[in-house]
């Protein structure tokens, strides 16, 4: 497998069980170059076909990644999870090898921390990030939900009775709910921008944008 | 612990590892009443100050459910992951006493089709699916990416070159690149709604809408 | 191995332990062509010669049922009853492929409750049946005992002194003992039905049949 | 706990798993006295309430076995199943108590043998008997099967077209296809005894005995 | 290898562990023909240049045991100790095929009874013999000690004062302590038999024989 | 418990074990005064009554040792089998302690060897000796055998047909056969030593003394 | 236990394994006073009566390490070795409280490695350390080698025959071999610094200073 | 691999953990010919380039240890550390073997004494040895310290205040500290050995020579 720095569309994915494999395939999906590596040749057999390159290699093992030309890499995905001294050791490698673009997936935030102080660049935390984002679905209201940034949150949301046949520009919602209603969706059709012209109709599903306890409380009295 | 069915700002979270405790704090956060449930008394310790209630029980036995009363739940949270036996068995236990919306974590797609077949209403797959939301922040340009609905996603970027200085309505980004604007976010101010008179300076973060593919486009070329 | 729909006579089980190759070889015997599998290549090996065909594959892998044709099978037996996760994994994938009758072995009520909530149209639950059936042959004076139905059963017995020497047809158990003799075993003979005319001698075995406590109380007299 | 010798309706029931509690409970419901006997607490405890009289105690250990008066029962079942080892011991361990009815369950043809060797005067196979009667319901034509003896069997099964409407005594099945019909269940209703003058209806559900094969191809053509 | 039902000299030992291969190597060295068999390779590959045949085997499978023509063996021995289970199992094959004359190790009185009720002819327990017959060294005037019979014992003890210089036949210690001298070894000479013209010298070893008390008693003041 | 170095009946024994307690029991049988010690309360407790003293404690820690007064016994037993390494570490700390008269259990050669460097002063392997011992009874002549030297060996046999109605001083079979007669048993009475006078009758048992293979070689003939 | 950041004479030591407690007992012999912290309670209770202060607590636990004051040590000591994740979690907790001086065990050089990464001042590789101490002894003529800096080492060895009766400062050893006497050891005497003046003796042990090869080399000479 | 009696540069190394793989890479570095052994191939797979000659063998056997010859060497270690048996057993086998130098590693004092007791000529303990070691560094005055002797010490220092600027003969420091200087090292520069006329410059680096308590004491004044 050849490789130059100057290929921006190569990652190296580190770790291919359920977190990495998805990562993989959804990168392999939008064009990227995957190089996918995992201990198991159980686990790398299974992507064997769905993945540009795959190797079952120790990825705590100093020579085994630089074997598969690892400081060659821009951009790395630590997907390793459960086994935490893994995960360390091969964050740590790719940080002494140079690697410009680390990202790492952590089980705690303490494992998060740690990857930071050892210079991973974006850490992750899947099991955690979706237990909140799960929070906001459980009351039934809203459809899905995405906090873009400490307070400001993206909800999904079937349109409530008060702005159903009326113009948003009319509506009211921004002074009244401090929300925005940025996309909608009519029956049977699919999502599109919503503008000050769009008048909701019964059934439709929107996408509200806004301070996150507002976003919350607007999904509730819909 | 009392309880009555007219009560909806009521949970039950079984399982608090990762997914299940964040996810019961969040709740409780914004004002849930979350009964907290694991066989572990560590985790249920942990968690003892900061859930409304908690409790050492075996999820898998009928009549310890029965006992907190589980059946009197209008939501419930089977947070479960690791072993499946335990979370289907959990399951099956909500389904029979009755519990109308039940969301259950599953690690696989055959688990949580399983989890559909026996009744579960809606299933949650974290690793899985925050595997595919990183994929898009890993080249470096999107800052957070969400798939609200198959084929339409929402993108967290920087303000593209071209977009600088222009009123949005005069852009044509939408034409060009079908994607729309969304919300934008100034440099050390909050995220705010953008409309056709918004003029994006350099440095600004803004929200796109748009189909899955063209949100992935526009990101790269910002 | 070729096959096709209208072929009546072909199983699939899945599973050789005790239950499932007492099952196969008895299929066998009765001339069913059955296909044995098992993920120990040792089970799989003890039967090659006595089954029609078997294969060493893991029945929780939706790829290696299909390699095998699970999906063109009318009847598939999942014998697996250790690892309630395996079962539940095999009878959801026959299940989805629309094999038309499974039976699904459970080793306890909640797994066979599970295994019918996932779509198995038959579920046995070994164990806990032979355990009843054997508590009726504890007392020492039946010597078989069927329950055919809630309420309804079958037992074999020695004759009673009151019905040695006397026309069944004049005995007048039915009205006595609520039972029926409806087949009758002579010393050194074989089993046949028994007839009013029929007069059963000391030592000879006989089958009643009745609501399950006469048939009990009738044995116990006996 | 007293005992006296004399007391024909007590058993004992060493092992409480799936096929020893089915069987206890099942005595239990005839008015049998039960003493019901584990080394696991957490079994015994979840019978304690169901049986007669329940003991944790170890039923390799002779001096465990004499504290609970073992010696002085006449009927003893070694429910034991998984561990050879321990079924073994127990049993030896009755039989040179002196206990005169011992029932015992093994997991295969040379553990029942050894039972047998050892002195066992019954031994039950659970998985391997279950398989081979469900063998023949695979068919789906039969609605249940009992071989009482070698070479002669019951089965339950619709009744066929070819009887529909015509008094037993006249229909020939006995000389035509080797088997009687025994009891019969008119939808809706319950089994009662078949007689010469019976004429089953579209939908009837009878029992029928005869030799094995007769039984199983008469069951086909029905 | 051939075998003939004639050929007396010929010994099938199962399980090669301690106790089985200093068995089976002495048998080797007095020109007896051993076949010696174990399921472990390494045992057999340490035992194959010293024994007559050894085979890797599982002695609890029927056929494994046919094939190596257990049943045409007059002595097996079962030196089986660890795993009671395999102990058993091997045991009760080789009753069922007949073999005449069964030596079989124990571990505990009640595995040796096990053994005796299935049918082994002789029983040994090692670690439990040994333990005995240590004891009687543990004082420190004992050499050696085996008790041949219940209450009858030999010693082998340094000759006590009272009897140095004194013709044995003129020492009175059968009528003193109930003992005889049965053999004595001079310092630096082999043992021979001792006469009632024997002079026992100081630091001769003598061997002695009578009830099992008569021989401790004796050896404690000698 | 008290104890004082001129007491000599006391013996510490640290394992009880089958070969442990089989040692520590036959010394209490014979008054002397045992120290039972092992790290397995259920153990300890099984002996609790029939050892003198039985204690709980781990014989590799020094201060355990010193606490129940381990180096104020002149006769120690170190019959831990099994693990090598605990057998080792309390050898070791006994002898620093300063007993002089250890007897160490091996369970082979090299272990054995260890223990001596280590400086026990008696090492018995059970599984090997009795291995070699039993070996010499496998013929099916002798009935027992004792090799109480290097090529000095005692045998129990049944009297052969040759020296029946012989008196002993007349059988010539020290000349003939290199044995001598030394007790001998007539049936139904007990043991007695054999004189020039003994004459043997049919059905007499015999314990013969001489060279190894003098003894083997005559009992073959008997 | 009270505490104040102006009290120098304290240091944490976490983990009492051999490293842990020897640097514990050492630093306590010294007059320092020493927290022992371990998640052992056997260890700890182990070193109770010889450290200043023990606690069972688990290191990895942010609030256990708050409760016992960690944050308030100058002077911290990671003595966890076997578990890399434990003694990378500890290290990473007591890095965010901002101890000032933190020495880390590490079992390999890329343990280490993530130790100094996460903010660990020193870290030390016991095994190794003393892995290449050692080696210098091996050859015979070294009694003890130390290397204080890359290339400068210390050796004890015995004075060679060429320094014998001759003063140091006449025997040109500085320009010979490179290397200095710098302390000297007379027999039966202790070790004292040498002068110029310092005549050695046969049997005299030396310390000399100077680069690793050449105090290497000069050892072997002598 | 040919030996012979007279070649002195060669070393048995058995073990290729932490300590047994730097010892035999610094006997390497220095010239010495090593034959490291390992059971795990991992291990000797590793270091197969970097030493001299490396085998796959079990050191517990006694076969394979001469196979390798390592009855030839006149120098081994035993570098199994984990494993008490183990290394105790290498050990018995290469004292039995008559090697002349053995050097072995132990984990704790008693399993140092038990080397001894069967005859190893130097025992090393690095976990012990280095925790005592690094204790004087904790203090933060010390940058390195080694005990050549019970009570002299060898510590290296910043040159304290009171040594700045005056000749070493002038100091008085013997006197009144009870040490020597026998080592300096300016800024920038390599150690070199100390005389009379040295004078210590601010930010110098000095050995100390001394008895251990005032070469400790020193350091802290310093």
């Amino acid at each position: 497998m050849q490789r130059s720095k100057t290929n921006d569309k190569r990652v190296l994915v580190i770790g291919l069980g359920r977190f990495g494999s998805s990562l993989a395939l959804e990168l392999v999906a939008h064009g990227w170059e995957v190089l996918g590596m995992d201990s198991s040749p159980r686990l790398v057999q299974a992507y064997a076909d769905s993945l540009t390159h795959t190797v079952v290699a120790d990825a705590t093992d100093d020579e085994a990644l630089r074997q598969i030309g690892a400081q060659e890499f821009t951009r790395a995905v630590v997907a390793i999870g459960t086994h935490l001294e893994e995960s360390i050791l091969a964050t740590s490698l790719l940080v002494d090898m140079g690697v410009p673009h680390i990202w790492a997936k952590a089980v705690s935030r303490r494992h998060g921390r740690i990857l930071q102080q050892i210079g991973a660049h974006h850490v992750v935390l899947p099991e955690h990030d979706m237990g909140e984002r799960v929070a906001h679905l459980v009351s039934g209201r809203m459809l899905d939900f995405v906090e873009l940034e400490e307070d400001f949150a993206l909800g999904k949301t079937r349109a409530p009775r008060e702005l159903i046949g009326i113009r948003l520009g009319e509506s009211g919602i921004r002074s009244k709910h401090g929300i925005t209603v940025v996309c909608i969706k009519r029956h049977g059709e699919q999502f599109t921008y919503a503008t000050a012209d769009t008048v909701p109709q019964k059934g439709d599903v929107i996408v509200i944008a806004g301070k996150t306890n507002d976003v919350e409380r607007f999904a509730e009295i819909s």
